[in-house]
């Protein structure tokens, strides 16, 4: 059993946390949190052990009533590998912990591309990971092109990507975040991160990003165009994005319109939190005109890098490759709709 | 004087009044409202005749208090020219009134291209509505995108145009439109009608166009790629667009970052309504990546359209050149930021 310790337990901690303790094997060996807050309490409900990521908190768990296994640096020495989901920037200051303990370390994309190794997505370069000791699985966002892009690729041969990221404002909980009532152009600026964020998979793919932000919470939507190489028909693309274990053609017949109908399927389906780990592209709106494809998708900001944390894990260690780590993650999960 | 009559009394009809009333050379001989509500009144308060859209409705102004001057079709007979400013498809319904009095009638956007001789933008193709009987002036979104692509087609030829478009869910007065915390793509299907209806005013210009709708009121906004055949820098672009009247490029310096601040400033220059004629071009969002120009812009949903139902007014009577028109009218609006 590989031992995983997740460091950080807000909104991707806790569903890693509860995606490594479905697989077969893979085993929690503690979570760790900065305060005693109701997520701190329902680890400790779910049997994880917790430990203070910063140590002297220590007393303030136990005047809470929270039961502590240790500080942050004995998870370290006990897990096999550590997938550190702190708040962006707190991975760069917990490196030099994971090296004294030579224990590898995931980092998630909100951490600068050249603190690690390798940047990390399953279904594009996952053998790029083999023995790094230091891996950033891409954001959401890139998650979500990477995906996309990797069979277009393959298949077709990108000439140019460009994408219109209309991104959601906050999460739900992150209620000081904005914008309300307006749609702003975020960065004003171009490109977007998003478009040099996809070079660290793809270093050689031609795309430019542009981001806006607007009032919505659920998922991210995004307005993609690719001009291809070969130019295939829109049924042939359909039918490539199909076979992808992790997009999710959302059928015409659902006549689901947008993030709430799409979170309410996945909760209608038992999914935890309602969670969409796929991306959620329109089947309709898959469209070839010239050389250029057309479509939308969504994707659910909190959960879509859950599986690939889940991969990089046995992609560090060598516990497995490509195909047999998706396939056992997407297996234990219940990946598919 | 040009003697304009307006039928249809809502948010646009109300603007082309008061931009009418503006002109030096126009006059208003009256509006026609369906309902005595807020606007009605309103309308006579400022000295506007009033005229029941809905002949058999006239007794319920009169129960209002409302003092009406007759029934549309005097207001019709009364015109030199007519602004249809009705909801989309009564434009339809009314025309073979419009006909019946031999007086010319300008429909807006919402009314299909079949409908008229000429759709309109004075500054794209102001010369082809003259003498026409029946003339569209295209939507918010038709309009600020012609008035972006003509310069960009005049000056360096356009391959091709992709632009998506992230709209409001509705004007801040309708309480009964959504979404609500969501992204919806709009149509899902491709293109959305933006691109088609460009082509009623370019007809051979290479467009694809995707819609969105977002919980916002204020502004659309579009996230513009336009691929350029002879490529200019970034640089230029920004002195291109600066040289067109109904453009605004928003300054860096201004520090504007969305719909919310654009609407601030309108209201501190005076604008009335708050209303925003120009297209507003974020100037740093304003860049070149090999041949593909990039922009985002917002446009006025209640607005932009006004000044170019003015100038179709002369356009169709023949009373001025299309840059005698466009001066014209943005020196009695005050067109310009």
């Amino acid at each position: 059993m590989i031992k995983v310790g997740i460091n950080g337990y807000g909104t991707i901690g806790k569903r890693v946390a509860d995606a490594v303790a479905l697989q077969p094997d893979m085993e929690v060996v503690g979570v760790a949190k900065t305060r005693p807050n109701f997520e701190a309490e329902t680890a400790v409900e779910k049997g994880y052990p917790l430990y203070a990521a910063i140590e002297e908190r220590l007393p303030r768990f136990e005047e809470a009533g929270i039961e502590v296994a240790g500080g942050v640096e004995e998870l370290v020495e006990a897990a096999d590998v550590v997938v550190d989901a702190c708040p962006s920037g707190i991975g760069a200051e917990n490196k030099a912990m994971y090296e004294a303990y030579d224990t590898p370390a995931l980092y998630q994309g909100g951490e600068s591309a050249d603190l690690v190794d390798v940047s990390f997505n399953a279904r594009a370069n996952y053998s790029e990971a083999a023995d790094a000791d230091h891996v950033r699985v891409v954001s959401c966002n890139t998650t979500g092109l990477s995906r996309l892009l990797a069979p277009l690729q393959e298949t077709y041969g990108v000439k140019k990507a460009r994408v219109t990221l209309v991104r959601r404002g906050g999460d739900p909980g992150q209620t000081g975040r904005g914008p309300i009532n307006d749609i702003l152009p975020n960065p004003v600026t171009l490109p977007s991160h998003h478009g040099p964020d996809v070079n660290t998979i793809f270093p050689d793919l031609n795309i430019d990003t542009l981001g806006m932000k607007v009032p919505a919470t659920l998922m991210h939507t995004h307005s993609v165009n690719v001009q291809l190489e070969e130019v295939p028909t829109a049924e042939a693309v359909r039918d490539l994005l199909a076979g992808e274990s992790r997009l999710f053609l959302v059928p015409e017949r659902f006549d689901i319109d947008g993030a709430g109908k799409l979170k309410e399927y996945a909760m209608d389906r038992g999914r935890p939190r309602g969670d969409i780990w796929e991306n959620c592209v329109w089947e309709e709106s898959v469209s070839v005109e010239d050389d250029d494809l057309y479509l939308f998708q969504a994707i659910h900001q909190e959960s879509d890098v859950v599986p690939e944390n889940v991969d990089a894990v046995r992609a560090v260690l060598g516990a497995a490759d490509a195909d047999e780590s998706i396939e056992r993650t997407n297996d234990a999960l219940g990946v598919g709709l």
